[in-house]
């Protein structure tokens, strides 16, 4: 499977971010890849206070990836939640998955978190798990992925902290031993912050196999087939080495 | 907080290596340590299928830390199983520790596993807990110390990938705002291979705060006090933010 990862500025205007994506898109279909990976809730800009659902996003999204034959994995407000939806080559709406851990105040004003429900479908032949910016800190959040099945796990972010996916991402790839393809927003935010870009694809033996700067706008792809994640769970696969019955973790 | 981390070379003789430990004790006293955390079964030296308890381990461990003012955790086998012992600088010992996550058939065929019973004692003022190898590589096992109240965890090691150390030790801290102290042995092993080194200690915020290299021993300092703590947990603090509902993890 060939994983695109999209590092973007979006602004405060639906239809402008839309081009943006129809681009990226046309980009990652050129450069063959199987899945786009955006940033979290690019389609509307990530503003928590202000954004609200678009009913405009979605029908977009699915033509999108008809047109292109990309699969896209794309997050927009939805019922209250921040959602992440997958829509695979054909438009079919794969599945969504609700942010489970909002982050700070903002978020928590604006939104419901979900209640964890885990979304693994299928995409180009590997099983792909979806989670949201925050998420991806906690272990657990991508460990119950790994036990669901995941191979790939999916997260659109919106992040100001370059440390995370520097230091927890790539652990959180080789403790499970699947790819994860993290991608962040770049440029100024709402807020006035700057988003720390740093966007990344690593396998599932940790390594970093593509990486975005901190300030620019990047397309990144990388390789990850069923090879890759039989090779690195050759050498320790951590699921069936657990101990659950030892953990305490309530 | 000083903590030092020894790095060394063990051999097939109880007498030489616990003159080897005699003496990075008390270059860490030296050098101010409160804690010296020392490699997986290093009295004895790592070699699982031969390795047996010795009698005369503990009691000079007792005197060394009494003698040197430095508390020590040193591992050992006991009662069938991989043991890591906290020994506090007046020679009290503070608590044993069971390796939870044998690694490979050799140690399964040689010790029996812990049922993950955590140790988290009170050295120079933090709270010390204790993990052994494979243990950590297990976000699992670093949580639930977290969640027991650790905020040092104190890792013998005995690994010949360096991965671990560089991937997942600065994650485990980072994830769990700890400190971490990671001690690998040096060298070549009994069954032939070559142990990696890499023994680091990261600070709370995943910062590497002193680091070893591939092939040759060293005695790592670095310092972490409760304010290091309290910055990282102001960044943000995981524990409270977890949400242990929504997790599938069994």
């Amino acid at each position: 499977m060939r994983i695109a990862v999209a590092q973007q500025a979006a602004v405060a205007d639906v239809a402008q971010n839309l081009r943006t994506l129809e681009r990226v898109a046309a980009d990652a279909a050129r450069a063959g890849a199987d899945l786009l990976v955006t940033p979290e809730l690019f389609p509307t800009g990530y503003d928590p206070g202000r954004v609200r659902a678009d009913p405009s996003v979605l029908p977009h999204v699915v033509d999108l990836a008809r047109r292109t034959g990309v699969a896209l994995v794309v997050s927009e407000p939805h019922d209250g939640a921040i959602t992440a939806v997958v829509v695979d080559r054909d438009g079919t709406v794969l599945g969504r998955y609700v942010k489970t851990h909002l982050y700070g105040p903002a978020e928590r004003a604006a939104f419901r978190p979900g209640d964890g429900t885990p979304l693994v479908v299928q995409v180009a032949g590997l099983r792909v798990g979806v989670l949201v910016c925050f998420d991806v800190e906690f272990p657990e959040a991508v460990r119950g992925l790994a036990l669901a099945g995941a191979d790939v796990v999916a997260v659109p972010t919106a992040i100001f902290d370059a440390s995370v996916a520097r230091v927890l991402v790539p652990a959180r790839a080789y403790e499970n031993r699947v790819a994860l393809a993290y991608a962040n927003h770049v440029g100024p935010a709402a807020d006035g912050s700057t988003f720390s870009g740093g966007s990344v694809a690593v396998g599932p033996d940790g390594r970093v196999l593509a990486a975005a700067g901190a300030d620019e706008a990047a397309l990144l792809v990388a390789d990850v087939d069923a090879d890759d994640l039989r090779r690195a769970r050759e050498v320790v696969d951590y699921l069936p080495e657990r101990r659950p019955e030892t953990y305490r973790l309530s």
